[in-house]
This record gives structure tokens, sequence and C-alpha cells, in this order.
């Protein structure tokens, strides 16, 4: 049975089989290894994330969940919200936000829900991606006739800084995305492309940093079992020689 | 739970979610309605399919499959094999060769498993692409020295043709790659990066094709049902409301 990383999160999870997207770039990368599986909810932040939580990922009759057969069979789950919950309370997506510390509440529930269900399973948190003030104004969602963005960089650290805690607290790795894009000069419109959704260079950045997480965490191709022979491993000369020695 | 379309064939199957690829985009177009599940294996014909087709889809235990949970729950399979097989018999790839009558019966047999395991399941039919011998010459598997490539255009028609037969003796769809990218000046560049292996134009022709023949079948993302409340259909002033709809 191929084992699974499943991918849970918002729109930046949603969009990521999208040309150049980093989960359909993770897919490649775990190629005959592992199956990539997409759940990926445009707009949700944690609040709703936990109305949904148990249809999503059931704690009862696991093998009638989504697909996801045994329980073991999930060697990791990318955790990535708080870009919703960051919006402002007074602003044109307040029906999106979430105050900082019951966006720190549900980020713990959702874990407890994670290590219920899949006890042996890397759990793998990001913190939102900084946001690009300008980006934002350029590229609404909706009418926004304000002139004031529903997102800001300082409510973004913010919600960061508290999925960061969140990691400490749980006790699970955490991939500080809002520190590393910011550590980039232009990063504003290098890896955002409205100021909050990841341009083709910020898919490469979560790619690499989910990568690089997962492998500290024991979660590479080269440590899993290849499904079935490869042709490099074959003998020309008697390829069905490798299908007989199949266990 | 979420419906599956698996994706089963060789290295143009198996590449299928690198950047641009026709497998990614197919997972992208039905995000939040199907899972697309990638079962590509590079270098594979028909032959060797055979050998290993009640692994990696097993008639017993179908609970224990890989993941693919209820025999009802794959809504597609696309079956896209051949340019292994259409390898000429006297040249640098002759261990891949399968002569065409054995093609024409493998196809028959991949099809009838299918169909035992998944009898509602609409099976797509798809031709190897045409061959730039050019392309191979350049860029060949291994050591050529002979000068001559290891596949042909006519070899690849040959086959695509014995495809079509399958499909009409099968009463499955086939998609006419084959044809399809020849009627396209330029093809030998434009569709191919090495001959025989998708460009991202190339790789977009099968995406175009692959969504047009399910979409023939009743499978499109639009006539799914969409997992979870769409945020578009959301009230702003009342976003819970929807999560309490829930059946």
């Amino acid at each position: 049975m191929r084992p699974k990383i499943v991918l849970f999160g918002d729109s930046i999870t949603e969009a990521s089989f999208d040309v150049g997207g980093w989960g359909a770039a993770l897919a490649n990368c775990f190629c005959r290894t592992a199956d990539v599986v997409l759940r990926g909810y445009s707009g949700y932040n944690t609040r709703w994330v936990l109305k949904v939580l148990d249809r999503v990922f059931p704690l009862k009759s696991q093998t009638q969940s989504l697909s996801l057969a045994s329980p073991s069979n999930v060697v990791a789950v990318t955790l990535f919200l708080g870009a919703n919950d960051a919006s402002l309370p007074d602003r044109s997506s307040a029906f999106q936000h979430v105050p900082i510390a019951e966006y720190h509440q549900n980020l713990l529930a959702i874990i407890a829900h994670f290590k219920a269900l899949w006890p042996c399973t890397v759990i793998l948190l990001i913190t939102p991606p900084p946001i690009d003030e300008d980006g934002r104004l350029r590229y609404p969602y909706g009418e926004n006739p304000s002139g004031l963005p529903e997102r800001t960089l300082e409510s973004a650290k913010a919600y960061a800084t508290a999925c960061l805690e969140v990691g400490r607290e749980a006790c699970v790795p955490v991939i500080d995305l809002c520190s590393k894009m910011q550590s980039t000069p232009g990063w504003e419109k290098l890896y955002l492309s409205d100021g909050l959704h990841l341009t083709a260079e910020g898919n490469r950045v979560v790619f690499e940093e989910v990568v690089e997480a997962l492998q500290k965490e024991g979660v590479s191709p080269e440590k899993r079992t290849v499904d079935l022979p490869l042709l490099s491993e074959m003998d020309p000369n008697d390829p069905l020689k490798s299908f007989q020695l199949l266990p």
C-alpha cells in the first residue's frame, strides 16, 4: 500500500497543483513512493476548519474516511492555515477573521485531532506567508472601497508568531514561511502574485522548505520503498527477472 | 468520500506531475471534486504491466489495495501504454519491445481487469504519442552507437492503430493522441522534448484531450459534488450557516 502525504489548508494549499505549484512538485518528488492527497479549502480559517474537520478526517470509521484507508498509511500531513484568520476584524474580509487567541487554540485542537487519528504521522505546521499590502489593494477579494488592505504584514507576522508558539507547545515542527520569505529582498512581488497567494518562485520556496522539513523528520523519497522495480535496475537481457523476484 | 481518477501508464504518466504536467493540471482542474491518483511506471510495457497489475490494482481484498478504498470510488482511469511496446525489436531498446499482436491482447487483458475491478468506471485509452526520430537520436536512453533510432514514427503509428482497434473491440473510448499531435505542423519539437516525452505544450494537449474525453463520458468537475461549501457561496454576514446546513 503506497503511503500518503496529506496537504491540508486554505487556498494556498488548494491552488498548489496549479502550474508550478508546491503540491504538484511534492507529488512529482515523491513519485513511486508516496501519494500526495490534496485537501485545500479556499478562504477557510481555523474556526471553519474545526466545523468540518471530522468530516474531512473522521476519527470514527477510518476505513470510510476520504480514501485515507489505514491510519498508518499517512506518513505526513501539512497544516497550513492562518492567512484568513489574520484578516483584520474591521476591514473588507472581516467575516474571515479569527482572533489570535482563538487561532492559537484552534490550531492546537486540529493537531490534537491529527494525533488521535494518526499517532505516528509527521505533522508539519506552516506559518501564513507575509502580506504585501500594496498587492492586496491592487487585487482585492470582492469589493474594497475603503482604500485600506484587508490583510496587513503586521497581522500576518503576529499570526505567524502564534503558529510558531503552537509548534513549540504541541512539539511539532513549523516552517516559518513568514520570516523565510521576508529574508529575500523584493519578496513582496517575487513570492506573492496578489500580496497573499504564491508566484512560481513563492511555490518553489514552499516546496523546498517542505521537502527539507519532511527530510528532517525522516520522510524523504530516498528513505521510502519504490513501488515496483525501476527501469534503471532491470537487466536488459532478462527484464522479467525483476518481477519474478518480487516478494 | 471524494472520488478518484487514476492515471495508469508509463513514463509519460509518471512524469505528469512535473512542472506543466497533464496529471497535475487534471488534479488542479478536479480540485475539491476528485483526487487524481498517479500510477505511472517509467519504461514499462504492457507485458511488464500484466506481471504487476494485480499488485497495483488487486482484484481480491480491494480495501487493502493502493488506497483505492472502494471499487465505486474510482470514477475514471486513464490507460496510456504502448510507447515502450513500440520500441523496435532490433534496436537499442529491444528489451522493451512487445510484438503488436501481444500488445493488442495485453491491452484487452488490462481493460478486462479494470472492468472486473470497477464495473462502473470510465476507462479511457490513450494511444502512444507520435515519435520524432531526430529527437530520439539526440536524446537516446542509454547507449545507442547504431545511429538508428530505437523508436520510429512508423512503429508508433502502428501501435496507435492497434490501440484504437482495442478501444472498438472493448467498447472503451480512445484518445488518438498520435494523430491529434501530428495534425499540428512542427509537432516534432513543439510537443516532444526528446522525440518521445512531452513538452509543456504536449502536456497541454494531453490535458485538454483527457478533460474533453472525460466530459463526453459524463466525468467533469461541474457534474461532481464539491467537497464542502465554497467561499463564493457563503454568506459573509453569517458564514457558519453554510456548515450548519451540511447534511
